[in-house]
């Protein structure tokens, strides 16, 4: 693996879910692998989980790491070819990438999509930038489309408390008051799928995640009747796709409260955080016992560091 | 110790000065005690002593840091319990202590009094709020109320200079153009009450600390009175209690000069930093050879180093 | 070596040279030298190479590292000398830098001119203050005067390609969409000079760089014919001395394209990065071979490396 940009980069999901697994138990036993490697971490958003467990990560390995909240720290990002940069921005993606690569061994980076424009949206330009310029591993730390380490996360969450093969599995569209990118959801959706799980998407009509993106997964209008019988309910809001980056739904309804949560089969909360509560979901939903979100949060730092793994040593080995 | 958040949850004072001056003399004899410990801190605001002595300390025993600006780089907080989520806060301080509780060994918490609502600011919610849901042992960087890895430097100074057994310490109250909280002298009271010297303050009328916080210690609003024989003056601003937040203040004759110091018994000058120069105390009492403040500031250093030795490994074996 | 301010500190050039490339070959033949050590790096602007690349320099070396953005994670500095500090700066740099002198083995610090006042800048008032105060060997991070970790892994870049002993060199000034400062520029000639190349430098009528810093060095108004025969241009914008701190001069003539390069003996492109594509040069003469602007990052790292250790060790036991 060189590039770790989305689901379609595992070439072995049981081998990486297996080895994700294994740290979870044994979080040193490969803790000289990275020694002498350094891991860059570009941060152009706000993180919590992703950056501290991405240092976790990279400390149980031996890897290095150097944060650089690029455009606060250092300068704002051109990523148009050809431009004459008389902008605002200082330095184009080109030189950042080839410097940062110059310096470190890996490099991860986080830049969400600004839901403006869809077509600039989809090329997903700095992650892609990054890709072709800086000449090492890259790892995505959230793009415009994707969230991989995410959804890998959620993955091994599952995998860990799943009781039958194929458990039932639902993505449900929740309020927010702000427009939130597509990320999460349409990773969720690829590793959900990938792993031959039952999913189906609840959303309010014109909220339809691309099928070009997650597949030909059924999404429900009708957000009871898809929870009906679900084993993991899993509640993330996003903004509109057909009317891009519009969030105009703020309809309570879909809120997950205690009495949606009983239409389930028990089915277990997730959230990849942060939550909005009593927005997304009731306090009561969220605290309860089948609520699986610092599970998922903890998971993050093993489903990363078998991605490093991965990136550095390949998944041969990694007994 | 499990949690540091005051002079209050000290069990053994002289033991844990003992080890912090012992650490003063051999920084690293403990040095692989942190090995594979990680300690994350988590700043709401402005630091440099706290930010940069911790890390320091932490180095020293092998401890390893994640540094968090929280509110710049993940979310802004919300403390309300039950409240619905639909403001600026972004992430409720359940999931953002509970999730770094899952990275981290340890965590360490700054966050000041807003010094708007004095019934809001004594409930130290972000504090406590960590306390409660990040489940790993966690240290007061300087809350609402208290600083006490201040508190405890400045304790250290004073052992390690003092000519009499029980010198007398006045506090006193100086001019400084912004509104300023009580944590600094709060903790200073407590912890020279808890090693038994003899306290005064001195402070504008309506400038008294809170005797449910200092207990009952003298406290005069003439400070050439209170200067007078002085071992120790440590000069802070705060707002008032009575007026709560208020600093309307900024009479200059409470500013520490060598006139001042001259009534002292060639007193010893402290203050926690940063200082305004000439509107706290004039160039030369800061200058003079009796100025503790960069002692103070290197001690910070051994004083977290004890307790962070203290929340590890207990006080037991720290020879 | 105590101070790394300027290239005048450099006191055997071709030893400190040949450190470095050896650096370059051999990154960890070092690497236990600096256990122990913590280099605190001090940021007033924005850094993207140079805040990493000194992070890799140290780590290459065993030395630790502590990072402040110290205008937006402390306080405010002052500088000025007798001030009654009620503005804007909460602490002195004689504190600040003292404080951290306690806390770190070696300090960097960056804090670029201002361009309002020449008087002003002259003093370079952040790095002398922390010079004065922080009693730890200090590297120039770039001054208002000096960038001379640019300078020498600059030199170093030229070492390693020059087809000739004393390879011609020019230095011309280029267009920018902002006001910048000499720092670079300075450097650069002192470098080059020290070096004994045959530098001169091309820049607009009222841009000549200030003899008193850069020495007798031709300075031409005629960019075309100080290109001609050059083995290397160093393009680079700066705004004027004599009109201090202007930028007046957008001139798109001075931009370096093919046809301005193809006056060169097939001279090599450089540039201290971040570059304004299109603005100071074309996107051909950026990408061409003979663009070094990669090279010169990378070595910043063993530049900066050669630097920490002859502050640690001095320049006997390099080998």
């Amino acid at each position: 693996m060189k590039t770790f940009y989305s689901f379609d980069d595992v070439t072995d999901l049981s081998k990486l879910s297996s080895l994700a697994l294994k740290f979870k138990r044994a979080p040193l036993h490969k803790k000289s692998i990275g020694e002498e490697k350094t891991l860059g971490l570009v941060f152009l958003n706000p993180s919590l989980r992703t950056r501290i467990s991405t240092q976790k990560a990279a400390m149980n390995l031996g890897v290095q790491t150097i944060i650089l909240n690029i455009e606060k720290e250092g300068w704002g990002l051109e990523t148009e070819e050809g431009t004459v940069m008389k902008g605002t921005a200082g330095e184009h993606i080109k030189e950042a990438a080839a410097v940062l690569g110059e310096y470190c061994d890996l490099i991860g980076i986080r830049s969400f999509a600004t839901l403006k424009d869809k077509k600039e949206d989809y090329l997903d330009k700095v992650f892609t930038g990054f890709r072709e310029y800086c000449n090492v591993p890259i790892i995505n730390l959230e793009s415009t489309l994707y969230h991989p380490l995410q959804g890998f996360a959620d993955l091994i969450t599952i995998l860990e408390t799943k009781t039958s093969t194929k458990p039932k599995i639902v993505l449900t569209w929740a309020p927010h008051p702000k427009s939130l990118p597509h990320a999460v959801p349409n990773s969720f959706c690829k590793w959900m799928l990938g792993a031959g799980f039952d999913l189906s998407i609840a959303c309010p009509k014109g909220y339809e995640l691309d099928p070009q993106i997650v597949g030909p997964i059924k999404q429900l209008n009708n957000q009871n009747l898809a929870l009906e019988g679900a084993d993991y309910v899993y509640a993330k809001n996003w903004s509109s796709i057909e009317n891009y980056g519009v969030n105009s739904c703020t309809d309570p309804s879909w809120m997950l409260d205690d009495k949606k949560m009983g239409l389930t089969k028990q089915g277990k909360f997730m959230h990849c955080l942060p939550i909005r509560r009593n927005v997304v979901a009731t306090d009561s939903v969220i605290d309860s016992t089948t609520s699986l979100i610092k599970n998922q949060a903890n998971n993050r730092v093993y489903a990363t560091q078998a991605i490093l793994y991965n990136l550095i040593q390949g998944l041969n080995d990694y007994e």
